[in-house]
């Protein structure tokens, strides 16, 4: 299937689309979380969940028996936006000082893995956050699988907006007298803290 | 209004609800992008936006013109999700393995600024970036502000959901040859990039 399709066209500040699927797989290999949405009554709900790309479709991960992830798992229709914020863009104006990001939208419905599909899943979601650990942690209870959701994203129509670079500034703004440029910013892990046990 | 309300109320996991106004306050002071929800045809679209708290409200700053933004202004029921990721967490078991975040949901519907609450509005998200600049640039121009979209949220129903601390590893799992433990995470700056320009 091609992509983006219309519904995922982005029509705002085109020219921060991107279409080609390596901006998506590297997006996609960079998250850890993404926000997924469902409607129930009308009513949009947002819930952040773990994801790991895994191929032609983004794993997510949450806990067995809401009602969200009940909706979800059953197909209701859903968009998983997963944002990067990748800098702080300081103009000399207002107007055109914003942010760096990376963006993906993918629509469709996800589909809930069972048996070994589920145990794969949380494999890759585990792998996912380095080190690899998997092999070196027990393997999980029968229990403990039927209390986990993974759920399965195809990721066939989608879109991508990346806004990068420096400030664009009016002509007419570059003799004001304030910094502009960019600060980035990016997910940085602290010391270790060992477990109390 | 008290919050949170039966839509809101956390149902999974309930122990990491966090009931309390402050927890909300402190989360939304910390928060640069906000995922914002809307409904299009029985279809869920996710986007994100900058937002800066605004006494009982929460402000959305996105561009003026796009499907979403004008359902939005239009008051179509959103959720607005916020979700800062503080750490990863290491336990003995795949299971037990997790992340700590802070992650608030608001429900509830949108309304667009205009004219001098739209300026101030502006001023508010300026000024939620480090550091204050607003009176150091130039006022926005008339077709700037026509340009931009700035809604307000209400806080009246939502709820707040705090995941912290080290793993909660089944004690039989105290014994595992892995290390346990989180490694926090946060947003962190870079060194300052000029404009070329």
């Amino acid at each position: 299937m091609t992509s983006p399709k219309d519904r995922t066209r982005v029509r705002r500040l085109p020219e921060k689309a991107v279409t080609d699927r390596d901006a998506l797989d590297a997006l996609l290999a960079a998250a850890l979380v993404a926000h997924v949405a469902v409607v129930d009554d009308g009513q949009p709900y947002v819930v952040p969940m773990a994801c790991a790309p895994d191929r032609d479709r983004l794993l997510l991960h949450g806990s067995t028996g809401s009602r969200l992830m009940r909706l979800l798992a059953a197909g209701a229709p859903t968009c998983v936006t997963i944002t990067l914020l990748d800098g702080l863009v300081y103009a000399r104006s207002a107007f055109e000082s914003s942010m760096n990001y990376r963006s993906a939208m993918i629509l469709g419905s996800c589909t809930a893995l069972d048996g070994d599909d589920a145990l794969e899943g949380l494999r890759l979601l585990t792998a996912h956050l380095p080190p690899q650990r998997w092999d070196t942690l027990r393997a999980p209870l029968r229990k403990e699988l039927a209390a986990t959701s993974v759920l399965a994203m195809p990721l066939t129509e989608w879109s991508v907006k990346i806004s990068d670079g420096p400030p664009d500034d009016d002509p007419r703004d570059l003799d004001a007298p304030v910094w502009a440029g960019v600060v980035p910013l990016s997910l940085q892990p602290g010391t270790p803290l060992d477990a109390p046990d």
